[in-house]
Parts: structure tokens; sequence; C-alpha cells
């Protein structure tokens, strides 16, 4: 499987497979930009936490939401639920060493927008200012 | 504007708003990670192309959806198109600066991603397995 356009693909048709819906590597890019994701992932680069606190430290996700986010990550490998046998049981979650990765480039990213997303959006208003003088 | 969990933020407010719809961070995210925005950037950052030659690079998308990433990632100041004045005229895309920029951490999580989906894929069967024999 390829994900991007690679330069040495085979052709248009390998370059046209990494993205079509069966293809895992999608599907793993999708779960790890997906909105909810990214902030799951980045929070446990702090450290493994607790659901609760987890909750806390992501304002505005839903308990739903957070659960289903985390069982989709954790069925990817890339968080693992740690069930500690204490009375209530508490259970954490933390980052594998391959979410530990995935996390990585994903940071990367995250920084670069954080240190661009001004120039995007000072383009974005440049370039509809030059739209309404010409209509 | 922050993107993600930052370690140093002023609390779970600062958090939160780093994803809320206004945030101008998640919009360019949300351009950059998206299904075909990713296979335009890469597509480019092997050069300039016109958009016939882009249409047929990636396979599977309809010149509808090509013209408008197109248009969105040049609103955002990432891609550039230029008219050749020709007759016909010529029109073809480039990176700008910005793009290049974006494209290059965007270009690790796919590499990240080409390397361990195969990982990820495992950990979602053995996920799976271990469910089924619980059930």
């Amino acid at each position: 499987m390829q994900v991007g356009v690679q330069e040495d693909a085979a052709g248009p048709d390998a370059e046209g497979d990494a993205f079509n819906g069966a293809c895992r590597g999608r599907t793993v890019f999708d779960h790890i930009t997906s909105r909810w994701g990214v902030l799951v992932l980045a929070a446990l680069r702090l450290g493994p936490l607790r659901f609760s606190a987890l909750h806390s430290r992501i304002t505005g996700m839903s308990e739903k939401m957070l659960s289903q986010t985390l069982r989709t990550l954790v069925r990817d490998g890339l968080i693992a639920r740690t069930v500690d046998a204490s009375v209530p049981p508490k259970v954490s979650y933390a980052l594998t060493s391959l979410g530990r990765g995935a996390s990585q480039p994903l940071q990367g990213l995250l920084d670069w927008i954080s240190a661009h997303s001004a120039e995007v959006e000072q383009a974005q208003r440049n370039h509809d200012n030059v739209r309404a003088a010409e209509a």
C-alpha cells in the first residue's frame, strides 16, 4: 500500500490506490488526523491519563466521543488501556510505542500549523480582497 | 491560536479552543489533511504541473473535485496558479514556499504511515481476535 503520490510509484494506478477506501494506510491517516484523534494523541504525549483526566483536559469533547476515539485508537494499537486491579478499578490510557511513533510526525504537522496559520489566514484575506476588487 | 494540546497551555480552555470551529489552525489542518488536499500537495512536491497532468496523476479524483481542492489551496496561499500568456493559455500549479513548508511535515506523517500501517493492521486483527475469543 502507498500513501501519497510516490516518486517511484509504478504509475497512476499505484498512486490512486493509495487513497481508495480499502487502503489501510488511508484508514490510519483518517484515525490519527481526525479532529479528536489528534487531540487525544497529543494529550497523551505528556504521559498516561485516566479517562476523567483526559476528558477534563480536552474541552468540548463529549464522554461518548472520547470513548469512541479511545476504542478506535486502542484497536489500532496506538493507545494502551490499562486496568488497575483496585476497588474501584482505575482505567488509564497511554501511548504505545507505535502511538508515540505516530505522534511525532503528527506533532511536527501541528507545530508547522501553529507557526504558519497566521500566514495562511493572511493569504486568504489577500485572495478575497483581490477577488472583491475584480468583482 | 493553538493547535493540539500544549504543554504550556494556560489551562483546559486554552487547549479546547484549539479545535473549535472558528480556529484558523483547525481549518488549515483540515485543508492539508483532507483526502484530496494531501494528494495534491504530495503530487506537487515533484514540481509544477498543469491541471491535466495533475488530473491524470491522481487517479480517482474527479475534475470538479480537483478544481475545488486547487481553489482552496490557492486561497490558502499553499499553491500558486500561473497562467502562461500563450494561445491557448496554459495554466499550471506549483507549491508556494508556504506550501512546500506544509508539505514537509505532511510527508513525514505519510512516510510514518507507509512504514507502519501493516503494524496497525496487525494490531487491529489481534484486537478483533481477542474480542472474538472473549465473546
